[in-house]
């Protein structure tokens, strides 16, 4: 968007805008750590419409985030990518563009499908809802998202069968996309680890990784999270 | 996903499935036709969920292209990144990563808010639905697209102000995805052009590229277009 800083930026402090349950959010904080970039977070509640966070992004979502040099990101795909690209020490799209292209495709796979099947379903419904005064949850939508998850556990369990990773040997953007969605869901203990150990295997190796500490310590002060979430031996 | 050709595709001819009202589709019909790579059209009632294409594609949804040497791809936004990366002769995504940060924002812009807001209520409420069995048009659902178009007609408006095109000052991927959308809507007369000049002098700019031509002349049995539909000078 090449936009100067906000006013509250100080150039050189690479800034992420974000909400502690919000997936795509999760998405950049992760990635941000395994490529080992520091930077600082910023709680947004988008749903408050804040002016200066509208001109930062005119979609109003999290995650915005603001680089060093104050270019300012938004929309977690686009965010990922561009990181992909400056910053290549640690590589987490592949290499080829056919390794490229399934990465994206997984990645697109959580972010729209899973995110529509299930995370709309439980987390806007059970969540976000009632923070942002839309009233109370749908029953309907709430049992949908609790059907529909299971034959995504089971998918992640078929990609990890012939592969160490979701996408290939190496952990790419494709997990840290499924996994940011899991996780979220995982604080209210809607994900049925039970139904695919395969797929619980996947998510143990993806907890333990340091670059997935931060986010498991995120609290929202309303509900305690499921016992095990942040239990790597889960 | 680098799977081996479907059966039956021939090595070395290019296949696109599509499905002829779905934006998705369009994106990447428009941008093989900018790049100047020859295809084969191969119509999918994807909601059939034909066995061979589920191997194609476990998502069952347009478009997926097969590539000369059987490559397949799905999802649309990771293929036109694939096809950028691959045919370079015509770039639509932008040089630095600032500039392609901008063009993918956009992208997803029109991918997911539009298609959400806009789209999905009007197209699959008015079109899609009935033709996949699941039932009447939702009212209250068609009464909110119609309502969110405007405001996305003077978004594009507020951006070809201050550039030519929507990402910049050369047509991008951003105004592939934009105008697939519109295009599918304006079938179905559902676009309001007459709110916003500006963002109708765009569309006349897009819809007069010879890239457009082809997904003018799509027709369904059902349902004839606007009568302004494939005129550039609507």
């Amino acid at each position: 968007m090449n936009q100067p800083p906000h006013s509250d930026n100080t150039v050189g402090m690479r800034t992420l805008y974000h909400s502690p349950l919000c997936p795509a959010s999760r998405k950049i904080r992760v990635t941000l750590a395994e490529k080992d970039l520091r930077f600082e977070l910023k709680e947004e509640n988008y749903w408050e419409r804040r002016r200066e966070f509208v001109k930062l992004n005119p979609a109003c979502e999290t995650p915005v985030l603001v680089d060093t040099d104050g270019t300012v990101l938004a929309e977690s795909i686009a965010i990922n990518e561009f990181l992909e690209e400056r910053y290549t020490d640690v590589n987490l799209i592949g290499k080829s563009s056919t390794e490229k292209a399934e990465v994206r495709r997984l990645v697109l796979w959580f972010d729209l499908k899973f995110n529509h099947e299930v995370t709309r379903n439980l987390l806007y419904e059970k969540f976000f809802k009632r923070l942002m005064g839309y009233g109370e949850p749908n029953s309907d939508a709430i049992r949908a998202g609790k059907s529909n998850i299971l034959y995504h556990l089971d998918y992640i369990a078929f990609l990890t069968r012939k592969r160490k990773w979701l996408a290939g040997d190496r952990l790419s953007l494709a997990d840290i996309a499924a996994a940011s969605h899991l996780s979220v869901l995982d604080y209210f203990a809607d994900v049925p680890w039970e139904h695919n150990k395969d797929a619980k295997e996947w998510y143990a190796l993806v907890k333990s990784r340091p670059s997935f500490r931060d986010i498991l310590q995120d609290r929202v002060s309303s509900i305690r999270p499921a016992a095990h979430y942040d239990n790597p031996d889960f």
